[in-house]
């Protein structure tokens, strides 16, 4: 049973943290400091090679990527409760949306991050290779990255077309998205094109656990 | 059961065809000329909104994203024939390469071959936006990236250490990363430093059902 959740405020690791709450799976919890080398120490290392957040550990196996962690968490905890489908094309479908969220949209979202000055709102503690240079953080750089980013909000405003959730009822697809559509919803880009967007990111705020750790991030950053 | 394949030669859809191959599951073939635009017409885009290959409609569900597909082809058909772990940490372990792969590993390699000249070895026909501005194309965007798919190749080759397959025995996992791994070793990139990743590719290459799919793609280039 025992998990054990790295993870750093502000990070991806934000994601992990609300499928963790979703699931209500207890679990012993090491909070590092990026900023301080913490992803960086060999006692970390061993666990991410990558030196990234977040990580698990369960029954000794380490676990990263966010995209797995979503999907290993909902296939061993939360089929139960009906917060990760069975296996079948149903899990697929899941599958493919939390897959798609960490390759296609985060690509494009984080090309936006890097390409916005360093002191724009939607900066957050960047666990990647830091690889934009300087002349790369060009408006049209800017622009691109919007651009794309749009054609991934149309993909999943039509994927809501007709539903409260991504699957029908709310899942861990809805958890682990959120977390990405509310970070880019705090860069320059403007949601209100797309209403089932922005009418799915509002249910998923009032779902109990992801208002709870709403508050608590509001609380920690006043 | 029935499953649809869509793909296109030298696209990242080739890891979905080995892992096919591998499973030997039976599937409806649907090829695609990217560079005809075959993945933006809209019988297609009804599949994959996102507009690339490969995807996979299984039993009627459209499924993208390469990861996506090869762990839940790996679950519905990979875990009777051992190719794919049993629910539990082990198959935690494979999601996280899988997904590494397609996140960490391949975001690098993206970054080098798009950074290349367009004439060099090592171009597939690219699925995704292009994003590269001429002025991004430079030496230090080269080093950079090279840089990194280093640190990549580093952990790979450290999580091979001992062993003759990532999980042990031959699994998707490793036929999953071998495409990725195959492509690299055909841009500027030396992969004599980490003999554990030389070594098991010269494994896997020798598995009859990537043997083949060499010889025949081989053969389509002659």
């Amino acid at each position: 049973m025992s998990i054990t959740f790295y993870y750093a405020p502000m990070s991806t690791s934000s994601i992990t943290e609300a499928v963790l709450a979703e699931l209500g799976t207890p679990c012993e919890r090491v909070k590092l400091d990026i900023s301080a080398g913490d992803t960086r120490k060999p006692d970390f290392l061993k666990v991410n090679p990558n030196g990234r957040v977040p990580a698990i550990v369960h029954e000794g196996t380490p676990i990263w990527e966010s995209s797995a962690i979503t999907m290993y968490l909902g296939e061993v905890f939360g089929v139960e409760s009906k917060l990760y489908p069975e296996p079948g094309p149903k899990r697929g479908e899941a599958m493919k949306w939390i897959a798609w969220s960490n390759v296609t949209l985060a690509e494009a979202a984080g090309r936006l991050s890097a390409s916005l000055p360093t002191s724009s709102e939607g900066a957050v503690q960047s666990n990647s290779l830091d690889w934009v240079s300087p002349e790369q953080r060009s408006a049209s750089a800017v622009e691109k990255a919007k651009a794309d980013l749009a054609v991934c909000l149309r993909i999943l405003d039509s994927g809501l077309e007709g539903k409260s959730f991504l699957l029908g009822d709310y899942s861990l697809v809805d958890t682990h998205l959120q977390g990405f559509v509310g970070w880019i919803g705090t860069m320059e880009v403007d949601l209100t094109p797309f209403p089932n967007v922005t009418g799915w990111l509002q249910r998923c705020s009032e779902r109990p656990a992801i208002a709870k750790l709403m508050e608590a991030e509001v609380e920690n950053e006043t």
